[in-house]
């Protein structure tokens, strides 16, 4: 077989993941040849500042703030940028003068990745973002492709290394959310400014990214229901252990249904990402610090899991570079990777649709007919109680306030939702001190 | 787009696994046919027996005995017999037909995988086998495609679902083996015959199977030095409980070195099976019951690890069927999937080559000067100690005996097993109790 000419790689952006790939294109140069079938010939790297000193270091000669033509004489384009502009531009370009693309970006495909995937497909090259959804982990691929003969009915992941980290920190050290993050930031594992993490942001992209691709339906970051870990106290997590859990930021996509005006059921999917009691014998319970860990149910597969680092250069650099050698092994030998696949066009349900469990820690009225009368609430309303916990007065710091952990079992979010609030409203309620929903069980 | 015509699909086999192929491209016909591109019609099973009974039910007028006929007017061949013939026979005439095929039979790629990758190479056409290892794990797939920017310097495994199950029944009721078996012959877990998988054949041809993935490396089952569970004994999972480890029958592959006769190092790959102590905090120590788990170490991507079910028909479906609409996509599409990546020719060196951790334990004389002695064989093996921990004879059943448990640091099998022939030659030495590897640490 004739030698194939070396492909041109570009790469867009040269930060911690940028540097990374940069250099194991170049230190992997021999066995990434072998394995695409043609050497790959780094042809620039996109920088806004040429002159930034970058770690490991990066040749000055590739360097390059001219970006828009850097795309147009590659045959790969990696972007390890981020951010929704320039980003999206600039693969939209490198897309119409031909060249794959591999990007990291899970902000843009969960805005606007329906655009992306369209041009890919009608120029016919391939879009890969394997390291756009935690990390290292290979869970694109799989869900895209190995899971491709099987039905999913559910994902749940620890997409959030940040607020796993944080969340960790808070059990073991019984530190509050500040704290926590503090020391995450101190460590480099929380940005300076952490909305996007600690808010649910980040992890509702990656929600949004793995629920078009399990179910076959468009779901963007705007159809995901969020709630962060902002309003998580030391004592939520210390109750979670005391209760046989552990406090995890989830991401969950999964298959429901709703009634709809005529009273007909109308199947979709419902994706949602708050922090949930996960409990302690769960597989993701045992996930800590910075590791992020996604768990699908399948009909016919039954439950996988998938665990590995979920940022930092490295990992992220070596799914970026799984996807290069992917995407160019076609351009050698013909051949392309999977399009949008949409055809299940299932509805998003609203976060109100969700099936989940409640744990509600209350303080009531110290008096015998406390229970009952909360216990009478949740029947009216049709939710069952699977666990009461109740501390006497006696063990608490008011005389005459006793303690009140009720969890439920499954039953509507929105019939959830109405009892919690019929139960604030009773007299010997003094106080809903915490609302959590139980996952994975 | 013009509708694809129907991609025939024939399977052949019809036990377990079989049905629930059956099953699954009968009752999901409509997804698969919308990721497919184009509609899967089965065309027909093959069957020893057509008159055999099937659960589920399978349309008599499917079945055929006549398996030759049947491999050469399909487009998709399913192989789920299992064994070497006559299955490698269908295979080849399946490829030189110009079909894809699809198989399961971790044996017969083990022993012969290469005959078939070059034959489906040679025609063209996919040969793609994600049930052959772990079931419906996706490991496959993410260690050839995901991993392929990377460099895998270890897997390890739990691949079989028997031997987790019978050693997780030790632990958690103190069985000894051959009870521990029974049950879960009882339970349909283990074979009537359990010998392929108690004495690890059935984990080592998965074990080559991903060496050769993990290392673009030819390895088959008989580079892979293999030892059972069948010497373990209740004694062993309850000292591995009270020294923090699990008993687990580990496959494990991994990048290592010897001196050849010039003194150069030499780097090659380690392929091996045995049981081994996996200290209780390691992610595959909470590997529970039937299921699996693979964890794999690559030098960007860090650890990661896949767990799921790895076995059953169902579950084995799944990852089979995941693969024909792989392989089906490629036929409406084009592009073909990755062949058989050998280029790193990396010698596979012998079991003696392999670095671990060696718990010993000793049965000695109750005297002072005894740890002295045994500490001295080590030193001069230049095995260092972790940890040792001594029951006096008061706490054992001999009066004069007592009992020592040595846990070394990592060490080169070779030194660690003249090492313990050493310590037994020693007069204070009554009975090496056993020997055990320390793995995961």
């Amino acid at each position: 077989m004739p030698a194939h000419p070396p492909l041109r790689v570009a790469v867009l952006g040269c930060g911690v993941v940028g540097t990374q790939v940069v250099r194991l294109l170049t230190t992997q140069a021999s066995d990434l040849a072998s394995r695409v079938g043609a050497p790959l010939e780094l042809v620039g790297v996109a920088v806004r500042d040429a002159d930034a000193e970058r770690d490991p270091v990066v040749d000055r000669a590739l360097l390059t703030t001219d970006a828009e033509s850097l795309v147009e004489r590659a045959d790969v384009v990696v972007e390890v940028m981020g951010g929704l502009e320039p980003a999206r531009g600039l693969l939209l370009r490198a897309i119409a003068a031909g060249a794959s693309v591999v990007t990291a970006n899970k902000a843009l495909l969960a805005q606007d990745g329906p655009t992306l995937y369209a041009a890919a497909d009608e120029a016919g090259v391939d879009i890969y973002f394997e390291a756009a959804v935690a990390g290292a982990i290979p869970i694109v691929r799989p869900v895209r492709e190995s899971l491709a003969g099987d039905r999913v009915t559910r994902v749940l992941g620890i997409v959030n290394g940040t607020t796993n980290y944080v969340l960790d920190k808070m059990a073991s050290e019984g530190l509050d959310l500040d704290q926590a993050v503090k020391e995450a930031q101190a460590l480099g594992y929380a940005e300076a400014d952490p909305t996007a993490d600690v808010e649910g942001y980040d992890a509702a992209a990656k929600a949004a990214i793995l629920a078009s691709l399990a179910f076959h339906t468009r779901v963007s970051i705007d159809d995901v229901s969020r709630e962060g870990i902002t309003s998580l106290t030391a004592d939520d997590v210390l109750w979670a252990q005391r209760t046989g859990h552990v406090l995890k930021l989830l991401a969950i996509a999964e298959r429901g249904s709703v009634e709809d005006a005529d009273g007909a059921r109308v199947e979709g999917v419902q994706v949602r990402v708050h922090p949930a009691l996960v409990p302690a014998g769960h597989p993701l319970a045992s996930v800590r610090g910075a590791f992020n860990a996604v768990f699908v149910e399948a009909e016919a597969a039954g439950e996988l899991m998938f665990y590995g680092r979920g940022a930092g250069g490295e990992p992220t650099a070596s799914a970026v570079l799984g996807d290069v050698v992917s995407v160019a092994r076609h351009r050698v030998l013909g051949g392309k990777g999977p399009v949008e696949s949409r055809y299940a066009e299932l509805p998003v349900l609203p976060a109100t649709a969700a099936r989940t469990r409640y744990q509600v820690r209350l303080e009531v009225a110290d008096r015998p007919g406390v229970l009952a009368q909360v216990a009478a609430v949740l029947a009216a309303h049709d939710v069952s109680i699977e666990a009461v916990r109740q501390s006497p007065a006696s063990q608490t710091p008011e005389a005459d306030v006793a303690r009140l952990v009720i969890t439920t079992h499954v039953a509507p979010e929105h019939a959830l939702r109405s009892t919690v609030d019929a139960i604030a409203g009773l007299d010997v309620v003094r106080r809903v001190v915490s609302v959590l929903r139980v996952e994975g069980a």
